[in-house]
């Protein structure tokens, strides 16, 4: 990686909403992340809290898209689109993993590869991202 | 709508994460929803903490297309798969607010155009969502 | 527009793709363009030959967005990435008009909407396509 | 695969579409598929006739997703939308393959990656689709 771990952490665990999810790293490598979302209830999206919401999701595979890439540009990358795939409903209790993987690394447009799962490795979503890496 | 209000209310403030969000109604009639998204520190996305967060923003397209169904199917409606294409920076302190119409009512699926504005009207991000409305 | 309608339908009518396709101009100005793809049994996507195939839809999505975009920036641009969610199949002897509109004129990148519609108006399908405007 | 490669070949070189694109099954197996897609000039895209167009790419992407669920479903299936995300031009006299996995076999909804490479196994676009398969 072009970026030390101690760095990664910090763009990892500063940001606000990052502090909200409660964020932690799994492992990472060059153009590979694994996330870590340990269960909260304030990801519950339906009245009975039962599932964990989508927009959570959706959350989760920016970020780890973003921290794929940020592996090798050493820095957070401006989002320029996103696309989810929802697979089944995260449950109620259910940690959740983000393992993300490069695609493309362009000059200025590179994109990463999601995928969520549960702790038994069953597939949540699926994701794809287009961050913008004119500026690194 | 074949909805009536405080029911619609219900759906909205009752989940989890919509009250972590604070999602407020500002206008809904049959395909068609407006919500607020009163700017909260917590939504901050990066570091220097002057962004709110894309995955903020993923959910509010989310829920938004969710509520434009809403107002036929008068229930919350899974999603299937969203797109976001993020234009511009929601700013610290920004307000946001979430049009929603409904593109294809269908019976088995149905699609909502969703656009994030601030307060002033700018196209901060623009969504397409997909829900599952089989069970409706 | 910044292009006189002359080049823009040389850009039109040169690529042999497009020669394929038989695409006509029925109207555009700044930020709007739409397109006549008539019928052609070449389009038939299914064994019975019943319905127009999705791949010619995606087609006339992509370059209906890129012509919006061409109202701008008077030349063709390439495509980043490209949605589309078909909402009912193109009919055998079907005439499909493609009308899009520019969403976002970017520097680097641009984003057009794009629907098809049948004669009757009845929507086909709807995209969206995001392109690279870095070099105009 | 719950189909003959007899039956298979039928559904890729019947339809009067498939036939313009000219597509040769390459490998197929449960929940995979491999086709290419020969070089004809009626696919270039630009005036100065050097890149294979977009919308070809994104038919051959659209095909082979389908035929990745061929193989569980033994039948054509209809696309509910497509992702293409373009990563570097098709070249002129370029043959293009398509490899297509199933991400999701469902009841009702089903998921294909797809990846367009050329003969040296450069990435040419990845895309993603979303098929019907309730009526199978």
């Amino acid at each position: 990686m072009t970026i030390d771990r101690e760095r990664f952490l910090q763009i990892l665990h500063t940001p606000r909403y990052h502090q909200f999810l409660g964020l932690e790293l799994v492992d990472a490598e060059e153009g590979y992340v694994k996330l870590k979302l340990p269960f909260r209830d304030d990801f519950l999206g339906d009245e009975a809290g039962s599932y964990i919401h989508g927009g959570v999701i959706a959350a989760l595979i920016d970020i780890a898209g973003d921290f794929a890439l940020i592996t090798h540009f050493g820095r957070g990358l401006p989002t320029v689109d996103l696309r989810v795939d929802y697979l089944r409903p995260g449950q109620k209790h259910e940690d959740l993993y983000a393992v993300a993987t490069t695609v493309k690394k362009g000059r200025t447009l590179s994109i990463a590869d999601i995928t969520i799962e549960n702790s038994e490795g069953k597939k949540i979503a699926v994701g794809r991202g287009l961050y913008n890496t004119a500026t690194a």
